[in-house]
């Protein structure tokens, strides 16, 4: 039986993702019976580097999402409108939907999930989070048969990229980004990606899959690289440390193991031991560590974006879902794949960034004084924060500056200390906080 | 609707398998449906960490396999026979069958294959290649969207243990397996492990899935790490390299894309650069990684073996299959989810080990005299075999010691070069030989 496919977008993923199709020569056998019979652009005269027949592509993408003759849409035209409306309306005239769009599923994964089952047609997102690696799906499936009690990720290529040359190439981090826009790795406005937004979308659909609940956006508490000095990542690696920009969800199941009732979820630059499995993550490739019980930790890494492997995980997903209806699987409530449907109905609460515990760093200006280490660790010792190591990395003739690394304390107990600290006379400015793995 | 499992073994992965299912709080809600309702041991009187009803645990394990209430065998038995004859029986008697035995499936995968088609039912194996990391899964699924070039792995946590604890101490092979076989990480009879045939077995069972044939398991080359001394670990890290065991399958596919028509299957001890993503899996840790057209590199690292690790996949096989019934895809060929049913019919040839290409790395034992490393370099280049490097590593009173990294060059042509060499008068001996990636 053949299954139809309606394109909407022809950028990079959509071409990619039509050059798998239609090339189906020694992939799986299930692509032979996959067919793209409308591409939605728009622009119609823009030069294309896939060829359809006439009469495929088209500038009126509602038509698509309407058209009976259709069975599954693949949306790749990005944003949150008007791509939802697309996506709703493929739903209500009872379309398989495959999307890479992790903005619109975090926003409104819960308008699109309430919408799919209660019309019984599936919703797939591998692509959305870490590009061409396999996560989403055994998140669901293999992994989920365990106590899920964590999740990490280096999953925004662009802030994974900029570090990278910034530890590699000594400079800062404006100097960086502007190359990275020259050469195509950020955008000419990088603010999603910079700035933690991206790597909030992908993580709050992580989340949602590891702890069993949908997410709020809002809940995820974001911070993002711009801070980052060439001189932090330089006092980071000599004291055993690469920085990288991670997103974190985090849950503290009950003594019977049973769902978090509250999860951690953040996004922040941390200074990670070298011996992490994430911590030679390097370039523009992705990673997702899973921590389970009683599997223990897991890691799937490889390439976060680009044309072929993004185009991979959306073609898997439109495979996974004519495997399913081969099978017999109508998504319906009654009769659908478990394994594939979305079935979390409630939301999980995110615990506030306040009651959050870490190991800070801080990277200290101050007067040049043999007492000041000592007011430095008084100021933290009277908060309750303990510190671990105070290092007086370089004096020159502004003063000294210090790094101090605290043991695990309270995110709350932390500021305050800090806010004491500010308040020293010796004490010049603190220009780098980051939170230590 | 419930669903009944048979287990056979209630040994380390037997034991973690019913744990968890038998404590679903806060995992998929699918394990509430599953139940435990027979299990086969062959002493009834040992104790046990797991506590079942009475008449649930048995030693008539065929009674399980032909037990008409019961849906899914797990199989937990390991060993060739008669685990066979169990997994043929209650296939023959219509039930799914889930095994962590990757001996039985690389040595019988055909009968075992041709019987559950014929019979439609399921036969799943996560858990017999890379213990708790989900790999076999996403090969056949979201991978197989690409074309697959060459999955690598660090596939037998034993030799991988011996191998980073040569590493970090310096010491040499038998101290550390004696020591690993006092900790439990090696067997008593560790030919399995240290020989590379436990490394075959997984990779024959990866490479049919990312080639889509079937593999004899005879044409696996294979190589342990029983001449590895800590000399070439040394060595090895002086150049930048750590050694270690790796199971390659590599198809070079025609120009349209095809299949490959034949592939390289080989397990051997291999010079890793300490940039490539396998050099720093160390320990008991297993990864696969998997180069694909046009998806690039995705690597999969974890837990290569251990109860809960091993465990987890088990029950994720379990749990595919109950969503799959729930979905209503019977395995008959009609109508079963494609995605999970095996449906290679042909064998994939394997190419001779002597049209093989590698760089190859050898320690030379020879007289200390100047002429040396030129007659060395002579008698390799007679042959057609170009050198990347030639470095005399030590000089002592047996003579002096001198390391040679070869190019990219042909495994017959090597030999060749390696016979002539040993017939030079100056060359004392070639303690080893090993392939450099």
């Amino acid at each position: 039986m053949g299954y139809n496919v309606g394109l909407l977008g022809l950028g990079t993923v959509g071409t990619g993702t039509a050059k798998i199709i239609m090339d189906s020569v020694g992939r799986h056998p299930l692509l032979e019976e996959i067919s793209i019979v409308r591409v939605g652009v728009r622009t119609l005269d823009k030069a294309r580097a896939v060829e359809f027949e006439t009469g495929v592509v088209t500038d009126d993408l509602a038509s698509i999402v309407t058209d009976p003759n259709i069975d599954i849409i693949v949306e790749l035209i990005g944003g949150v409108k008007p791509a939802l409306n697309y996506i709703l309306t493929a739903i209500e005239h009872g379309k398989h939907v495959v999307t890479a769009n992790k903005a619109v599923i975090s926003r409104h994964g819960d308008e699109i999930f309430t919408a799919a089952n209660a019309k019984g047609v599936y919703v797939l997102l591998e692509a959305a989070v870490a590009g061409g690696i396999p996560v989403l799906t055994p998140l669901k499936q293999a992994l989920g048969v365990n106590r899920i009690n964590r999740v990490t990720g280096i999953i925004n290529g662009t802030t994974n990229y900029i570090l990278t040359r910034m530890k590699n190439e000594g400079v800062d981090f404006d100097e960086v980004l502007a190359d990275a826009q020259r050469l195509g790795y950020a955008e000419a406005d990088p603010t999603a990606d910079v700035d933690g937004l991206d790597a909030a979308d992908k993580i709050a659909i992580l989340a949602s899959l590891a702890f069993g609940g949908r997410i709020k956006l809002d809940d995820v508490y974001c911070e993002g690289i711009r801070k980052i000095s060439a001189a932090d990542i330089a006092y980071a690696e000599k004291l055993g440390f690469t920085i990288k920009l991670l997103a974190i969800a985090q849950g503290h199941r009950p003594e019977n193991g049973a769902m978090p009732t509250e999860i951690e979820l953040k996004v922040h630059p941390t200074l990670l031991p070298k011996h992490h499995p994430l911590a030679t993550v390097d370039g523009v490739n992705n990673a997702v560590l899973v921590e389970a019980d009683p599997l223990g930790e897991v890691m799937f890494y490889g390439p976060g974006a680009g044309e072929g492997a993004t185009a991979s995980a959306v073609v898997s997903d439109i495979v996974s879902i004519v495997a399913a209806l081969e099978g017999g699987s109508q998504a319906s409530n009654a009769s659908g794949n478990p394994l594939l449907r979305c079935s979390h109905e409630h939301y999980t609460p995110v615990a506030p960034m306040d009651a959050s515990v870490s190991r800070f760093y801080a990277r200290i200006l101050t007067q040049d004084r043999p007492s000041v280490i000592g007011h430095i660790g008084l100021a933290f010792g009277d908060h309750g924060v303990s510190l671990e190591s105070v290092v007086q990395i370089d004096v020159h003739d502004r003063g000294a500056e210090i790094v101090v690394i605290t043991h695990k304390v309270n995110e709350g107990k932390f500021q305050a200390a800090l806010t004491a600290l500010q308040a020293l006379e010796e004490v010049v400015s603190v220009p780098s906080v980051l939170r230590v793995w």
